[in-house]
This record gives structure tokens, C-alpha cells and sequence, in this order.
């Protein structure tokens, strides 16, 4: 039990010190993950009266559970429907406010004669806001329940999302040095696919097991399981290459469709608070302050950005999207700082070697900074519309009510177009995820050749027979998918023949070009789909004759199985159903 | 972020797998201890496919922190008003208990043939039952509430003290090679010198520092300040050489007489599940399998030993302490088994390298096996008591009639002689406390000598001027509690005069001798007081000239500052029982 005090030592070093800061950061009114950092520099080899930490890897490795934890808990909070219901607005804040902090970060590092990478890791640090400081702002000041919060919680939900697109492109660029239109299409379409099997497999699989462990009523063994699932996932994900973090929050979407949320929640909260204390610890402990005092300069004008880019862009974003000025205004104050995301985003690009060092403790400390200001911001956003409003010249007051105007003219009445447009957006979203499991059957199976093909050789000898074997062992498994791809190709079709023959310009061939139509649509588009599965299955694609017997085959075993893959996908189609709704009753 | 991955891969199988195995378990109806330990047999290096653990120190590490979170829980369920309340009858049932199984381990080890060591160890960890599979056997038979089983309690209570007892004593053993009795006093004096300074101290300060930080209602800044005060004593205990099992139970057993006692419970409880699930993992990991095949005998001996020796020692002893024949039968039953303590001592044994290697994987399997059988001995415990009533030859049942009947005629009444021996006895245990203190203030003093004599040498070059200023300030900071000495000890002697002194006898004599009597205890016993603290601080002594001196300085503030220490003992007391009874409300 001996060698383990180092460790132990180091433990009570950064929980001690972490709990006194704590407690004075609160009587002070900062929030405490600043009192973590603070305690994490105190700590630290870089102030006296000596660095306190013996075993600093198995510190860092607990700090990255941390990460682990945080990015769970974030997960658990995020949730489709909510996404859904702030949706237009939300996109256009957080798009708005990521591309144009990206650029500006960008500019100001080659300002600073930075190197191009530095630059634009830091304009990708500005690009996230903090969600934990945000929401504890919002409840410390008693505005979490106001109409303008919950647009900003949409904001941050759809940030999570961009700023995991965006890791894994930064990590992209800066393995290969620079990124081509190209490859970034490929490696965000990827990660959509990633992304949507998963959703689309893990809610119809975790939260089942997840009730049915929760029946034995005992809090440790649902605690066990979900550790399981989680590092389970993160496992495969990171195995996958792309970011534990990512992981993380996607088994936490995931879970989050269980009606046992608000037990995992209450389980997963005092371990995300411990290892989320030590992750923040880790950042102070990293923290030079020397550094801080030679990029004063830097630090200054990066805050001052953020601060002034953030609510230009968000708050813009809201306004363009149909908000009004003081609701968009106090968007833009509650989302002016950066947080967590930033130190993630630090040190993806210490760990991968392409940033300075300088470039971490100013991430620190621009977001200390700005996340003193946020409370003082919030409250300054309804003093401040008022005054701009006074100072504002009429013409431009007159262009922007105007603009307002004419946004809420656009809007679609409850008419019928507007349910036929919800109609064909729902069947075209489920052709979508369809097409994303019959990809990511056929694209296993190419990676899963190699290994397969060293059982195969034991029966099948030839490559060929081996590829047939493979190729038409994916199509059978995604037979159910395919045959619920062409039907809803085949309502999609009826629906277009409808809408797009006029009777009064067709006359009597109104019918037979409709027929036309609506039969002519789904046999194209399966060409299509057949062209898409067998590039995404190159590496297992048979030739061509013995690919037409297994077509043959297919369509020979389709026949007698139709019925039963119509019945098992309408099966899986009503259990994802019942599990998102689930939790609406909840 | 990438050299952590072996780790993430660590932590996903161990829970992946320990949630399986851990469903699995349940639905058998099996305790959830054994499945980690068989998902560590099934992960670890022993058996096929193949070690699936690559980072093993930091694993090891993260299950040392378990067994700080269990015996910190069990700490915080620890509880000094429940110990006094079944203290006769579970001291004598723990204590025969300990006392039998230790003898009946040595004596098995050594017709093993092992060495003494080893017989020893085996020993020690046949001695102390398993808390968490008796309370979760009883409470999955829904007998919690039960008499019988409130006695059980007390048991593991005073088994959990006797243990920690049981790790000093034995480090001391592994280490010296021996112990005489001499020794053994004098560690068990320190250790329970030690238990009583931290208390009192710990009870004095701890709980009014988490009520402080509770009243900001934020879990997170609780949690930290626990671990904190957790890790924190923790290294204090270690630095003292204790071990740290002793810490976190000590601390755990301060916490619990916070009056927020039942949130910290629910805040440790994920991450005890998290890290005993990791420690229970981990003694899989150790568990050799082919081993237990090559001792399946000794494990057979063992078990059917354990089983015996706990039912006929517990039994009997909570029989002797004034138990009916069933109940004592059903506490004897309920504590036939060994668990988490036995694998401390385990690895107690290893990590200080004085145990052979196959002593750990006897003890977790005869764990196993024990554990396995707990539920079906308590159930078997009413038809055997029956079962014997019957077979039992009328004579031996008379006796044992006869003995109970004794016993119930010696209970007190509730008369004045219970009154006045409550009342002394109260007395002594302040009179004790206080010397406690009073000891450990000059031990301090006299273990800091070397420490201050650095900065002291600055403003007095002599030794014997520093010796001065140490042991007079010790004086001064000991001198409430001296007076609280001084105090009691007078209430004492006029208790003791009044009662030894019978006016039948003394006459008119009797006021006098009163007189005399309370007049002369508390004066001779300041004495040995004084004698007591001078052999403590023989380190910082100074020459008897100047010590005279020093005690005529004390003497003199004394007549001005008694008021102020009766004031400030006073306070002291009224804090500590209110921290006492506060709970009590809870």
C-alpha cells in the first residue's frame, strides 16, 4: 500500500487547497472554476514555494477523465427535441459567432507575427463559449427560465456539436499540415455518418439496457453500467481516431434518451465534480504566470476581442434570425466569454506538437478574464440596448424594424404547405438515416475484410468466394434498411407526382404522368443507392458476374422475405420512436 | 490527450466487463462483490485471452483510492452514540471473535506447515467479518430492523476498531520481526492517544467547517471540501506512519457527526461504487486461478474454519454477554464470513514483502466461498437453533438456563448506584479526554522541538533558554485543559468522599475526612499529572531550576487567566456536545 502515498500526497495537496479556494472564490462571488485554476497555479511548479506535485502523469491522466466526465455531463444535457425546437435561430447565432470568431483569432495571431497553426488554433479557442459558466451565471443571477436563455442554451448545444466537427478537423489539418475543400467534405461527412449510426444504434440499444438494469433498484450496479458504456464507447470512438471527448458526449446524447436521466444524472454528478476539479486543477498547474505578464499585451487585446466579437456575432446571429434587439442583445452579453472548450482545443494542439506553449496559459487567461466579466456583462445587456437605442439615428432604427418586419411576413402560415413541407422533410430525414445504417453496414465490412478474411480462408480459398461471402453477408444485414429506403423513396415519389402535376396543364394525362412519376423515382434513386454501397464498399465489392448472383440471390431471398424486413424495420422504427418518447413524459 | 489512451482502454474493460458480470451476478441472486472479482479473473493476466490490463500501476493506484472511499464510508456509518448503546455485548462477542480466529489461523497455518509470518497474516484475516456482505445479506432478507441484527452491527463496530488496532500491531510485527508486550502497550497507548486527539479535535472543527461551506447548496463545493479534509488527514495519518485505511475511517467517523451527514453520504456513494468496483477488481486481477487448485485443500480447512470458528466464538460470546440461545445463534451465523478487511491485510502482508504469494488468492477465495454461503446461514439459523434445543441433553440446557438467569439478577436497577457510577464514570472519561489532549499537546511540542529549535536559534543561542520557551508555551497552550484536569478531579474526590466516608463510622469525624480526602486527591493527582507530562516532554525538559521557574510564570498567570480557562474549556465542551447532539436530532 506504500508506493501509492506519492499519489495520495498529491491527491490531498489539490483537493485541500482546491476546497480553500473554493470556499473564498464563492464568498468573493467569482465561480469557483476560476478558484480551481488559481489553486491549480498555486500548486504549480511555476510560483513558490515549491511544485507540491510528486506524480504529475497519473495526475494528468485523472484530469483527463475529467475531460471524459465533463463532456458525458454535457452530453446528458444536450438533447435532440430541445435542438429541434430553438433550431433556426440557434444555427444562425452559433455559426455566425463561430466563423467570425475563427477569422478574427486567426487575423489577430498573424497580427501578433504568429505562425499560421498557432493562429488558428487560436481563433478555434475563441470560437466556443464556456456552457458551465454560462449556466451558472444565468442561475447565480435568477434568469435561467427567461426567453433568452433558453436561445442560448440552443446556442451552446449547437456549438458542442460544431466545435466537435471542428477537433476533428483541427486535428486533420494539423496532422497533414492544411486541409483541401475536399477532405474536409469527406471528414465531416464521416463524422456525420459516425455520428448518426450511433445516435441511431445507441438509442435503441443503451437506454433498454440501461431499464432494465435500473429495475434492480440498486445504484451501484447503474452506476457500473453506465462507466461501461461510457469508456466502452470512448474506447471504440478513440480506436475509430477521432477525440475521446467526442465519445463522451455522444454516449451522453445517447443516455440522455433513457428515462433514467435524472438518476444518472444524481449518480454521474459527484464523479464529474471530482474529476472536473482535478482537470482544472491540471490547467492551473500548467499555468506559467511569467508567461502572463510577457503576453500582457496579447491577452489584453484577445480579451477585449472576444468580449467585443462575440456579442457583434451572436448577438447579430439572433437578430438576423427574427430576435429583437434586447432579447438579441443579452443573447450576445451571455455568450461573451470562452471556457472549458478552449483549454480542450489547447491542448489538442500541445499534445499534438503544432502550437507554442505561450499559446495555452494566454487561453487560461483570457478566459479567467472574460469569465469574471460575464456576470457584469449579463446584467449591463437591458441599460445598454436602452442606451443604444437612444443614440441609435432613426434611419438605421427604421432599416432594422423594418428588416424585423419583414422576416415575421415570411413566416409560413399553419397552411397546408406548410404540412406538406414537414411531410417531406420527415420522409427525407428517414430515407437519411436509413442510408447512414446501410453505409455503415457495407463500410464495416470493408474494414472488417482484413481480419474476416483470416477466419474465411479456412473454408474459402479463393479471394473471390471470400469477397462474395462478405459482400453478401452486409446486404442481407442491410436488406431491412434497403427495402425501407425504396419505400419511403416510393411515398416520397407519390408525394412529389402530386404536388408537381397540375391537373389543370396535364388534363387526362394528369394520371398516367403521375404513375409515371411516382414509379420512375424510386427505381432511379435505388441505382443511386446501388452506386453509393458499392463505392462505399470497394474493398469487398465482388466482380461483376458473381455480383450479379448475389444480386440474383438477394432479390430471390427478398421475395420471400419481404414481409419480415418490412416488419423488423417497422419494429426498430416504433422502439427508437418510444424511446425519445419516453422522456417527453418524463 | 493520446498518451492517456492505455488508460481509458484500462478503465472501459474493467467497467464494460465488471457491469456485465455484475448484471449477471444479480440475476443469480449472488452478492455484486463477487462478480467484480470474477471480472478481474476474467481481465487479468492469468487466464485466456490474454491480459487485457496495460497500465496496471495506475489501476493498482485507482483501487488503493477504494479502499480509502470504503473505509471512509464505512467511517461515515460509524457512529460513537450507536457503540455505546450494544457496548457491553458486542465487545465481548467481538472481541472472543478476534481473539478465537486469530488462534485458530495460527494454528492452521502452522499445520500447513507455513511460517510463522504467514500463520500469523492468516490469522489476522480470518478475524474480522465483512460489513458490506452482512449488510447487504440482511438487508436483501429484509431483516435489517431485527434485533439480532442491531447486535451485529455493534459487532463490526467495535471489529472495525480492534481491526485498525490489528493493522498498527501487525505492521509493527512485519516490521521488528516480533512484538513484545511492552511494545504492544505502548503502540496501542499511541494509537488510541491518536483515535482520541483526532476526535475531539476533529469533532471540535470539522463539522462547523462543512456546515460553513454547506450553506452556500452547492454539491460540488461540498464534495471538494470532503475530499479534501478526507486526503488531507489521510496524509497526515500516513506521514505519522498509520495506515491510510485508519485515516479515512477516522475521518469518515468525524464527518459522521456533521448534521449534513446524510448529503455527504450521497455525494461519496458514486465514487466509493466507482473505486470499490475498481479495488474489487483488482484483487481479481492479482487471483491466480491455478493457484486455488493447488491449495484447494487449505482453502477447504479454511472456509469450513471460518464458518465454524465465527458461529461457536460469536455466538457464544454474545451468549456469555446475556443474549437468548436464538439470537445468539443468528449473530453467530450472520458473521461467518470474511471479506473487504481480510484483503487489506492481504496486501498489507505483500506490499511490505513479509507473506508468502499464495496467501492472497486463499484469502479471496475463501472470501468467496464464505460470502457465497452468508445468506443460507442466516436462513438456517432459527431450524438449527431448534434442531439443538431438541438434540441437547437436559442438564447442559439447565445449565445454560441457570447462567441467564444469573445474569438478568446482576443488571443494575435503575437505582442510586447506577446513578453514582454513571456519574463517576463520566467524570473519568473527561478527566481522560482532557489528559489525552494535555499528552498531546508536549508530545507535539516535543516532536517539533527540532523543527522550531531552527527558527528559535535565531533570537536564543542556548539550548536550555529554547527548552524554556517550548515547554512554557506548551504549558500555557495545555493550561485550560490542565484546569479542566484539575476541575474534574475535584468533583471526583468530593463524589469519592462521600461516598467512602460513612457518618455511621466516621462519626464527627466525617466532615473532616471529607475535607481531608477532597482536599488531598486532586493535589496528589495533579502530581502524577505533572509527572505524566514531564516524562512525555522529556525531549524539551528544561534543567529543574529553570522548569520551576517556568511553572511559578505559569502559576502566577494562572490566578489571572483562571477565569478565562474555565470560560474557554467550557466553551469547547458545550461546542463539542452540542456537534454530538445535534445529529442525535438529525
Amino acid at each position: 500500500m506504500h508506493h501509492a502515498i506519492g499519489f495520495i500526497q498529491d491527491l490531498a495537496v489539490i483537493m485541500a487547497i482546491a476546497g480553500v479556494v473554493t470556499v473564498l472564490f464563492h464568498r468573493l462571488r467569482q465561480p469557483v472554476v476560476l478558484g480551481y485554476i488559481a489553486a491549480g497555479v498555486i500548486i504549480g511548479p511555476y510560483t513558490p514555494p515549491f511544485n507540491l506535485i510528486h506524480d504529475e502523469a497519473t495526475i494528468q491522466t485523472l484530469g483527463e477523465l475529467g475531460v471524459v466526465f465533463l463532456m458525458f455531463s454535457l452530453g446528458l444535457e444536450f438533447s435532440l427535441r430541445k435542438l429541434f425546437k430553438v433550431g433556426a435561430t440557434a444555427f444562425v447565432a452559433a455559426l455566425s459567432e463561430i466563423v467570425l470568431m475563427i477569422w478574427v483569432g486567426y487575423e489577430i495571431g498573424r497580427w501578433f507575427g504568429w505562425n499560421s497553426m498557432d493562429s488558428l488554433f487560436l481563433g478555434a479557442m475563441l470560437a466556443i463559449s464556456s456552457t458551465t459558466i454560462i449556466v451558472k451565471a444565468l442561475s447565480e443571477l435568477g434568469m435561467k427560465g427567461e426567453h433568452f436563455a433558453q436561445i442560448v442554451f440552443g446556442i451552446l448545444i449547437v456549438e458542442d456539436i460544431l466545435a466537435i466537427a471542428m477537433l476533428v478537423l483541427l486535428s486533420g489539418i494539423a496532422q497533414t499540415g492544411s486541409v483541401s475543400a475536399g477532405v474536409a467534405v469527406v471528414t465531416l461527412g464521416k463524422l456525420l455518418l459516425f455520428m448518426t449510426v450511433s445516435l441511431v444504434v445507441g438509442i435503441l440499444t443503451v437506454p433498454r439496457a440501461l431499464n432494465y438494469v435500473a429495475k434492480a433498484k440498486s445504484d451501484e450496479m447503474l452506476l457500473v453500467t453506465v462507466l461501461g458504456f461510457c469508456f466502452g464507447f470512448c474506447l471504440l470512438v478513440v480506436k475509430l481516431d477521432y477525440s475521446i471527448a467526442l465519445g463522451a458526449f455522444l454516449i451522453g446524447a445517447i443516455m440522455a434518451e433513457s428515462k433514467h436521466l435524472a438518476r444518472i444524472e444524481h449518480l454521474i454528478a459527484p464523479v464529474r465534480d471530482m474529476f472536473s476539479a482535478i482537470f482544472f486543477v491540471t490547467i492551473g498547474l500548467l499555468l506559467n504566470p511569467t508567461v502572463l505578464v510577457d503576453y500582457a499585451g496579447p491577452i489584453a487585446v484577445i480579451t477585449v476581442a472576444v468580449v467585443l466579437g462575440k456579442i457583434v456575432s451572436c448577438g447579430l446571429g439572433a437578430f438576423l434570425a427574427g430576435k429583437d434587439g434586447r432579447t438579441s442583445m443579452r443573447v450576445g452579453m451571455s455568450v461573451s466569454q470562452i471556457g472549458e472548450f478552449s483549454f480542450i482545443i489547447a491542448s489538442l494542439g500541445l499534445s499534438l506538437k503544432v502550437t507554442s506553449s505561450f499559446l495555452y496559459p494566454i487561453a487560461v487567461a483570457v478566459s479567467a478574464l472574460t469569465t469574471l466579466f460575464t456576470p457584469y456583462l449579463i446584467r449591463a445587456a437591458d441599460p445598454l440596448t436602452l442606451r443604444l437605442a437612444r443614440a441609435m439615428p432613426a434611419p438605421l432604427a427604421n432599416t432594422f424594424g423594418l428588416y424585423s418586419q419583414w422576416l415575421a411576413s415570411l413566416a409560413p402560415a399553419a397552411s397546408g404547405g406548410a404540412t406538406l413541407f414537414s411531410m417531406t422533410r420527415r420522409i427525407v430525414v428517414q430515407i437519411a438515416v436509413n442510408l447512414a445504417l446501410v453505409a455503415a453496414i457495407f463500410l464495416s465490412a470493408s474494414y472488417s475484410a482484413p481480419f474476416a478474411s483470416q477466419y474465411l480462408s479456412r473454408w474459402l480459398d479463393t479471394d473471390n468466394a471470400q469477397r462474395v461471402v462478405l459482400w453478401g453477408a452486409a446486404l442481407v444485414i442491410a436488406l431491412p434498411f434497403l427495402v425501407a429506403v425504396y419505400r419511403k423513396l416510393e411515398s416520397l415519389a407519390l408525394l412529389l407526382a402530386e404536388v408537381s402535376v397540375d391537373p389543370a396543364k396535364a388534363g387526362r394525362f394528369t394520371r398516367a404522368i403521375r404513375t409515371a412519376i411516382s414509379g420512375l423515382i424510386p427505381i432511379v434513386a435505388m441505382f443511386g443507392v446501388f452506386l453509393l454501397v458499392a463505392a462505399l464498399s470497394g474493398g469487398i465489392l465482388p466482380p461483376f458476374g458473381l455480383m450479379v448472383g448475389v444480386l440474383l440471390c438477394a432479390a430471390l431471398l427478398l421475395t420471400v422475405l419481404w414481409r419480415w424486413c418490412v416488419k423488423i424495420h417497422a419494429t426498430m422504427q416504433i422502439a427508437l420512436r418510444e424511446t425519445l418518447e419516453e422522456t417527453r413524459e418524463h
